[in-house]
């Protein structure tokens, strides 16, 4: 059977960005109203008073921009090579292209700091149009620095160095599936896809990617690959890295192309050097990733356990008698509490769970009650799914498990994708909220859980307020799980940033202390450069700049990632300079 | 739970070496008594009307070992450092470490020519050996190239430099299970443990690491992970790069070591460089492992099929209904008939088969039968052992298998090692018999499969031969799988290197010319280092060089590896010099 051709051509619509402020498209936020539960229940556990925010209008005109550096021999270049609707430095591009959407990028351009911001943007339509751009951009020493959807929380997306013009080369205009083998589950794919359209096109062969990112909605493929995503059914499908099968990046040297083979004996194996290189190599313009039938059933139910530790042996019981879900979310009681405090007024789930939760609820605020909710989800075939579910459930009860039935599922997969819009909600009211995750061997989960929590309540509370600290486990393995801590707190006015980066620095300080890595899931970039060589070793290093000399001499391609300098904490605590110490900026027309 | 430490001392009693002019220990090889339809067999596949061929006693007396070369400096720093019997320039050690076991190794030594041999070997006891030896060997610019069980039949092992001092570092004796997390199902491992020792370690904590490649008996895991080795039975644990959680990997510049965390986003996966990195960046000492409970239950079968085709789309059909066995082995007609011969007199096998085969078996000979012989094992829980065999009989049968019983099974475990001792038993009868495996996507096998065949079947005709040409289907993924080709022939006198060149060329160039990979499990070496390039493109080369140069400056890691020359071909070719182009050798000891 032949690999059949997609032939479909939909390269006008490309996706609309997100609004530079804060998560999704500017038509979409968290509204109030429809989780009336959460803003008391933040207050409470935050320690707020004030109910008064001055509602903010979100205008360019509040932001420094910097004057846009101009290379005119690169300019012209690029002109004769790419259309005029390719290329723009328009204000607002340049805006939301600046950063990504972790707590130091929002609050950055929140109070008008747009450092990061490129000069210019491009938008490749084929390999050719990248290969184009890189080899002008080498030639006049001009950086770039690739751009999937946005949403990193790392610090992968920023301008370092102002003193050369950059160029975010924004790749969602590459968004087709090339080819589909359907004999052998594998499909062809533009890098620049983001997760709906890509799901979109493959549905039409009864395929799935099965990669479900919490970003999944302002992703691209590319995005995943180069920063080693996980999807919420990682379980099952495995991280991006498990799927590639092949891949082709274009490199200041060259096209790095890999075969389609399932695996391979030949030596270093190169498609990991593309996986995870975060765009310091080159852009990753297509790979081959593994497919899969879209499942029969789908079954997805949440459970609520007597106490943290219950649930995770129940996922670790689940796991060696395989019969491991494709989705396991198990929430600690502070983040049960939040789930709670999230869910809409009068549905299924709060039916369900209202009498179950009854004593839990009333004695909700100071005092948290010690249950966990565990949401969890089965695919494949139905019979399959059944017997699972059922060799499943029968452990969650040994553990003492409530089940909250399929509508509690249901209310999952309604807002699943809706979370990363309270932090904007937070963060209009002064409140700071980030998440620090990692992962680590089973052995340990019980004393890194311990441990963070405490340095992340200590570390919140010198600053003089009162600490929200949670965690879920996610994404788990025969030998071990990610661990995913959200914290939250009452910002000190004027000292917003040095207090986030006391806590962020402790969490991941303490994630090193333990033998855990950096991140399962979200990158280096530069929130967690600090740590990088204390994770991979000097060595490890060493190494993999070694890559980034041989295939990006001139280093313009995302220049200072996976490079720690000699004093890297120094440079992150430097990063977000206030706009006092910025370089020349000028007013945003 | 703590991770529990192993400290059994066992130091003293490493593992004996193979014998020099084969495979497997000197008092082990094929007993035609105990296969008596063998030798029948090969003389009318293969043409073969002489009976009479002069018994070789195997003598060091034959072999021109060239002189050694001896850096005074060099092996006065060792002496300081290592105790006496960790060093020896004894002419048989030297013979034994010349080669690995492919083709051109064994011819080479059985003819006298040993240019591949070190001048030194060197046992390291403890990484800290091996650093110190590494660094005294940069010093003086000598040549390392790590030896685990000697199995490697890539060309992964033979000096390539006669110009520098060389010594092999044989890892035999740093073979500790050195920790196992029972709660984690991780085991960290001294590199230089073979299979057996391994095993017999970890079954004291009821585990396995579930990695039993063709070569088990005589590999180490430092080698499995180095050359990217596969399993019988990586349908269910996967191939080496899906069991390593963590490595160390001493280098002239220093120990790079990983983490031991399940999964990381920390950038580009270091562990990466150090699997498949074939000795050229440093030596693995240590690796953290995936580990499994020793399983329940095991079930072997065989099944007969009525052609080829059948069998593969049946287990097609089982990777899609989720009932892949843990090993699945189809034979083509050829490989079937070439089993059939080799099995052990009236074993149960035999009962069983007879029947059955009777008409196949009366055809044997120049005609070969359709009929193709399946091996498989099912691992793990009774129950669930129970029901995937049931499930996947299902499914053979729909494809026209008729099953053999357990017997088949038992017969082919008690004999699965046996295979590579035939290849001993052809070159003292003249006759020339190697492997070349690769691995493609489902879609590509039936071409693949037929196309290499036919090249086979003519490069080996072209000498003026009756051509063996088989090929078996293992290894299997939900992409693909991998298939192993195994050729034989009458050799050509006074010209069989350049026979067995033209016919491994073909095969090779086959596997590329179809988009396959240029060895599924075997490794790059020197015997497929022509078509690295072609694989993993030349920019996938420049950045292996690139890390190579990072890490082993000097280039005194197995120099050569992984790094082709401008003309690849044409070094391949020369490999092997007859004694007459040889440099200066001497008369062994």
């Amino acid at each position: 059977m032949q690999p059949r051709m997609f032939t479909r051509e939909h390269m006008a619509d490309a996706p609309r960005h997100m609004k530079w402020w804060g998560w999704g498209y500017e038509d979409a936020e968290f509204r109030a109203s429809r989780h009336p539960g959460f803003w008391p229940y933040a207050k409470s556990v935050l320690d707020i008073e004030n109910d008064e925010f001055s509602s903010r209008e979100w205008s360019l005109q509040s932001i420094n921009l910097p004057e846009a550096r101009a290379d005119e021999r690169f300019l012209t270049t690029l002109r004769a090579c790419l259309a005029p609707h390719q290329i723009t430095n328009d204000p607002k591009e340049r805006v939301i292209h600046s950063y990504g959407k972790g707590f130091r990028d929002l609050f950055r351009l929140r109070h008008g700091m747009a450092a990061g911001a490129p000069d210019l943007i491009v938008y490749p339509q084929s390999e050719r149009d990248v290969c184009l751009t890189i080899r002008a951009a080498a030639e006049r020493d001009v950086v770039l620095i690739p751009f999937g959807g946005g949403s990193n929380i790392a610090g992968c997306l920023e301008r370092m160095d102002p003193s050369r013009m950059c160029v975010s080369l924004d790749m969602r205009r590459m968004r087709r599936v090339l080819s589909v083998d359907e004999r052998s589950f594998t499909a062809q794919i533009e890098a620049g896809v983001f997760g709906p359209d890509l799901e979109e096109q493959l549905s039409a062969y009864g395929m799935t990617l099965g990669h479900f990112p919490d970003s999944f909605l302002h992703s691209t493929l590319g995005g995943w690959i180069a920063t080693r995503s996980a999807g919420m059914q990682s379980d099952k499908y495995g991280k991006i890295e498990d799927m590639v099968i092949a891949v082709r990046m274009a490199t200041p040297e060259g096209v790095l192309q890999t075969r389609v083979v399932p695996k391979s004996s030949n030596g270093i194996d190169v498609n990991h050097l593309c996986i995870g290189s975060e765009g310091t190599l080159g852009v990753i313009t297509e790979a081959t990733m593994r497919v899969h039938a879209v499942p029969e059933s789908r079954q997805v139910r949440g459970y609520l356990f007597p106490e943290f530790e219950a649930g995770i042996e129940a996922i670790y019981e689940c796991a060696n008698q395989e019969c491991m879900p494709a989705m396991v979310r198990l929430n600690d009681p502070e983040k049960t509490a939040l789930s709670l405090a999230f869910r809409p007024p009068a549905s299924g789930f709060t039916k369900v769970a209202g009498s179950l939760f009854k004593s839990y609820l009333r004695a909700k605020g100071l005092v948290q009650p010690r249950a966990c909710l565990m949401l969890i989800a089965f695919e494949g075939n139905s019979r399959g799914v059944s017997r699972h579910l059922r060799q499943a459930e029968a452990i969650y009860r040994k553990f003492g498990a409530a089940g909250l039935g399929a509508s509690t599922g249901k209310s999952f997969e309604a807002t699943k994708y809706d979370f990363p819009h309270i932090r904007d909600f937070l963060l209009d009211r002064d409140v700071t909220a980030d998440v620090s995750e990692t992962a680590t061997v089973w052995s340990n989960i019980p004393t890194l859980y311990r441990d963070t929590i405490a340095v992340l309540r200590e570390e919140i509370g010198n600053s003089g307020v009162r600490p929200f600290a949670g965690c879920h486990i996610s994404h788990t393995y025969p030998s071990g799980a990610s661990l995913y801590f959200t914290f939250g707190f009452r910002q000190q006015p004027g000292h917003e940033i040095e207090q986030y980066l006391q806590v962020k620095r402790a969490v991941q300080q303490s994630f090193i202390d333990h033998g855990a890595t950096l991140s399962h899931h979200h990158a280096v970039g530069t929130e967690h450069l600090p740590w990088l060589a204390a994770d991979i070793s000097p060595l490890g290093v060493q190494a993999v700049s070694a890559i980034k000399r041989s295939l990006d001499p001139a280093d313009i391609m995302n220049p200072g990632r996976l490079s720690p300098s000699s004093n890297p904490m120094e440079d992150w605590l430097a990063l977000s300079s206030p706009p006092a110490r910025r370089e020349k900026s000028r007013e945003c027309r």
